[in-house]
């Protein structure tokens, strides 16, 4: 169901800004949550995102070192929504949700099997006073099954985009494109 | 041409993830580059982008400690690509690609005319060894009139995607809405 593919790709799912589904295992239990606060960091793979002590899983990766970093669909967005606002200590979010945990090849944290995309990430170091979370990237998975492969960006008001009319400008581009892609 | 806006709508800006326009003035000249490695990451207008040493703005950020962070619409989207294709070494990147610098209240780069939201910045920190430049937003300023309102975002391998088909989940997001949006 799931494929790996070469890390270099990662780049491709987090530069343009995704809400995404950061996945975690404590070792008893998996869980979700929803994070739209995320960048791209370099072209070796390092991401960031912002997270904090509200979040349930927040400890959990501070503990472990590791989480999944997962890209829902656009026609995902309802769940994605739906698993901001419910706390992963009262229900079991993949269960809840319906998601499929999938297990990966270098971190505890299941992939999320609905995604677009799961990407197997490690702690490098949390910068607490900003709540950044530097994570670099290990494995990439992708689904490519899903029909809908519209990623999701969040306008922090309660409203989305999907993704819409796409550009080219690889020609453009040429001399400055990062290596792999 | 531009109008202020409520400082808590930066967030609407970034956090879906745009391409952006970093302007800067080292006291001499205007100079601008392409940035899409940012993040939201507080709902006290604290964002961050990741640059170096590779950009000629990166230096002039840390001299003045400010910038301008800019959102195209998709319309000015080769204007953004261009802008990342040449060096303001050796051009005004203003009169080169026929953008208006428009000054603002708080800092000396220039917002810009042409763009969908200009955020006038001060730079909190830098975190040198992840590129890290956090940012406090002082001032917004948004162009009503122009057509085009589409966000893009990069996919890191030369294309890019406008932002699409709209989602509202306001409702269901009511007990975690951002204060003032």
């Amino acid at each position: 169901m799931l494929e790996k593919r070469k890390i270099e790709e990662v780049l491709t799912y987090i530069e343009p800004g995704p809400v995404t589904l950061v996945s975690t295992s404590d070792g008893k239990r998996n869980n979700l949550m929803t994070v739209t606060w995320t960048m791209a960091s370099s072209f070796s793979q390092d991401l960031v995102i912002t997270s904090g002590p509200w979040n349930l899983s927040f400890e959990t990766i501070l503990e472990t070192r590791e989480c999944v970093v997962a890209i829902p669909p656009a026609s995902l967005l309802e769940t994605a929504v739906g698993i901001g606002m419910v706390s992963g200590a009262d229900v079991d979010k993949f269960e809840r949700f319906s998601l499929t945990p999938v297990k990966g090849e270098v971190v505890s944290a299941p992939l999320v099997g609905e995604c677009l995309a799961s990407i197997e990430c490690t702690l490098t170091e949390h910068i607490a006073r900003y709540g950044f979370l530097v994570l670099k990237a290990r494995r990439l998975w992708v689904n490519p099954d899903l029909e809908d492969r519209r990623i999701c960006h969040a306008v922090s008001d309660g409203t989305f985009f999907a993704d819409g009319e796409r550009f080219d400008y690889r020609r453009l581009m040429e001399a400055k494109l990062p290596p792999g892609l």
